[in-house]
């Protein structure tokens, strides 16, 4: 196990919150090394923070281990888990908070309705075994009811980098509960419909679209009652809204130097529509 | 002493002022290892520095040193101030900004006004002493009178990581300036007032009232017009408004997936009542 | 080479982009260290991104290398480029974010009208070299058209830190393209004419005018139909608006515990003018 925490959370970063992990973790580590990847998850949007880690753990190191702290249940009979795969450890509170990473080891099983948060009960696949962190040796001696981003996640992660196992943060699972990650629907031979997944700092849309679910870049994207016809290949490129594959492979809508969230009045779970001619693939 | 430095300051994360001070650290001691508590406390808010920083600062390890740099009078005859314990070293502006680590090693003499920000001298208990920083060796060879942020206490930081002993940063001086922390007080037999120290991200509000301070937990909470019965032990307990117990022992008022500062139009300083039944102990 | 990595962005702290930054420096060098500048430059705001970078970059150790990824043109012919310099390596987009960086090493070659941004072609003086970021060997092996800061920047910065030379990052290029770092003008032997380069989080405007361009202390400081007299010494001297030099040798206009940007309704740009008597120098 490597030395590398991640910390992801709705804590924002004007509170005691987030510096109280981290001296948790240090305090019994001083050499673990510690990486926000953001706090500004809107408060108790467990979506969104599933949606932004998910775009964020894969280009860390194998051995990273991440606590994915977005928990309006705090101090209810909801679960503290670990997820522990053959790449990275995970760690959080099990709400669905995961979901991108889970739907990543094994994707949805069914497609749901555009924009539905349907839960389900994700089970581990081959290489992957899931915890229930139950097991109080790990924690610190006073558990407060309201903050176990500080109580358990971060003492039992700064453990791990100590050299406990993760078979000893508590009994094994065979599920955590999910979220469905939106997936696209196709609608017709030449239509799928997808919806806003996330709008970035720029008010770029990234929506659920991904660029293998389209077959040819001659495409025309249809949001509220504007249309956009065809790609570009990138945010300077061209006037007004546009369509491009992000960084992530995700379809998205930009405006040059400006915000499309802005000039579309847009929201996420809005509805995208993507449609191609007669002679696509 | 170790090389583990905090930071806390009102300077934002737009500007310069803080990666120059974390510039400066590194210039000196490649090896340090800094730590942000924050900078996003309001401009010049001295007690709000206070408390955020009072509330994050035991969980650091032994020989953390603290830099707490909230100056609105940098330049004027302020003392620039050093504080060490068997714990840690802190190091800011003699303005207030350590009072509640100072309230935490030796507790207010008396009792003031809710609310009140009555200043007194401070001295140190056993064990702390506490310097003037004026010795200029270890401050950057020109000093301006803006930013002893970056020119005094971040290269006087450095240093005590490099060797450099507390004793030799400046004069020791026997008292440090404070502001009160507020505590309750008692109204009658069954009634104590205290009031809001501080609103969280999440809207919940953080009250000067200590767990230890209610004798019972079937009370009434009154803040304004509002009345909560009893108290619940997580946010996700019940609806509406809700009283409860924080992570660091202070009564919070809350609304499960919202903000109680919003439902309430309640600001820092506003007055909160707990009253018992004639039964209590 | 050293491992000190800095990184100055408009990303900002919500979303995944500086963590996948961060991610792909630490994959491949876990004993990087990183530290955050800024990310809340306004977005595509390459001027601002400059000026907070230049305020900043010279306090750090000798060897650092500094990431300055402002870049509304990724993904359009505007090159990557690397700037060596006997104090620190900088890499980022050839679109001016280094302005203040270059102005440093080679003064403007003119006086441009207060708050212009004429761009220019900078050569590198003496000592300094420039590269253009062209060879896809340290590049990710997968380059989107919309994120280079994560599939080229990143990486071509920690291995720069593994030994990876900068000869080696591309060819020599001759130039890098710049914008004239505003000055100001001497209207009359006794007034000159700047601008507010930057406006802090406290409301402070900072202007073009360095202490060495004033011949004296008692001046006259005109902004809109405002006056002020004379130069305090620091932000808690005097009441209302208030002239003083700051930390990084700036003229700047403050309110006491206030916001002069707020008072003045002051945006970037504005001009100021400063004015002294006959008998000056």
């Amino acid at each position: 196990m490597g030395s590398l925490i991640t910390l992801t959370t709705d804590f924002g970063i004007s509170d005691a919150y987030v510096p109280s992990m981290k001296g948790v973790i240090l305090r019994l580590n001083p050499q673990a090394t510690i990486v926000d990847i953001t706090h500004d998850i809107e408060p108790q949007n467990i979506l969104q923070g599933a949606f932004v880690f998910g775009s964020a753990y894969k280009h860390f190191p194998p051995g990273t281990i991440h606590l994915v702290v977005v928990d309006p249940g705090v101090g209810t009979e909801r679960r503290a888990v670990l997820l522990a795969t053959p790449e990275a450890t995970f760690i959080g509170p099990d709400n669905g908070v995961l979901s991108y990473v889970l739907a990543d080891l094994s994707p949805n099983e069914a497609e749901p309705e555009v924009g539905a948060l349907r839960p389900y009960r994700w089970t581990p696949p081959q290489g992957a075994r899931a915890y229930h962190l139950n097991n109080r040796r790990w924690w610190l001696p006073r558990v407060s009811s309201t903050f176990h981003g500080r109580d358990i996640f971060a003492p039992v992660a700064a453990h791990l980098t100590l050299g406990a196992r993760v078979e000893d943060v508590g009994d094994e699972t065979h599920y955590l509960e999910a979220l469905y990650v939106p997936r696209p629907v196709r609608l017709d031979e030449r239509t799928i419909e997808g919806c806003i997944l996330h709008i970035d700092r720029f008010g770029n849309l990234i929506a659920s679209i991904q660029e293998w679910d389209l077959p040819r870049a001659d495409i025309e994207v249809k949001i509220g009652e504007k249309v956009i016809h065809g790609l570009v290949s990138s945010y300077a490129q061209g006037e007004g809204l546009l369509a491009l594959i992000g960084s992530n492979g995700n379809l998205e809508i930009a405006v040059r130097n400006g915000s499309a969230q802005k000039t579309l009045g847009a929201r996420v779970g809005d509805r995208i529509t993507v449609s191609w001619g007669e002679d696509a693939s």
